[in-house]
């Protein structure tokens, strides 16, 4: 529901599917958006849109084609726009998203590990 | 920097005045910015934008004129664009902000409390 408190570790709580992001909260026509993954992402881009991962628990690695973004609890990157990226982690990890509305998780590459991209919890 | 880890509390650590929001990142025209905040802001609006509130460590009341959202740590808060709103915290809170490039932290109200919008750390 707009206009109500979010509690980030209770909207965790609802769901347990991995790379599977739900959306919290809208700003303008931007979403944020939980996730919680593990194991090795795809290779993708977002052509359109920068996209900020910030990590709320856990370990995360962004793969870049030139290096890899280590993150941990508490720490934030923004994937710039039509940078190609690979999200692994080696135990499970709950991260936060931001980014357009409409935003398709597996940008350009499509496959099996495309979501829904309007999932409210 | 852009493209580098950003990491919270290493950014909290950088600033310790009250009020004074400091942007951590940019996403496209958005940018994500820290605050720490202790007292009583004053009312006002943000006539053309939603703003979202993250409270990271602390607690902090968002007073709207019809009802008082009460935060804390782990929670947010999307305050409707061109509602009125005074954020207040009894003791220190830290807080993360999202709200587009140039939003001034006093709206319309302006003021004595009316911070550099575009201010790094």
């Amino acid at each position: 529901m707009p206009n109500d408190v979010i509690n980030f570790n209770e909207k965790f709580s609802q769901f347990s599917k991995h790379w599977s992001p739900k959306v919290i909260a809208e700003m303008n026509n931007y979403q944020l958006k939980l996730a919680k993954v593990e194991g090795e992402f795809v290779w993708h881009t977002h052509e359109d849109t920068d996209e900020v991962f910030i990590v709320m628990n856990g370990s995360l690695a962004i793969h870049l084609r030139d290096r890899v973004i280590q993150l941990n609890t508490g720490e934030m990157f923004v994937v710039p726009k039509g940078v190609e990226h690979k999200p692994v982690a080696q135990s499970e990890c709950q991260i936060l998203l931001i980014e357009p509305r409409g935003v398709v998780n597996t940008g350009q590459a499509g496959g099996k590990l495309t979501a829904d991209n309007d999932c409210w919890i």
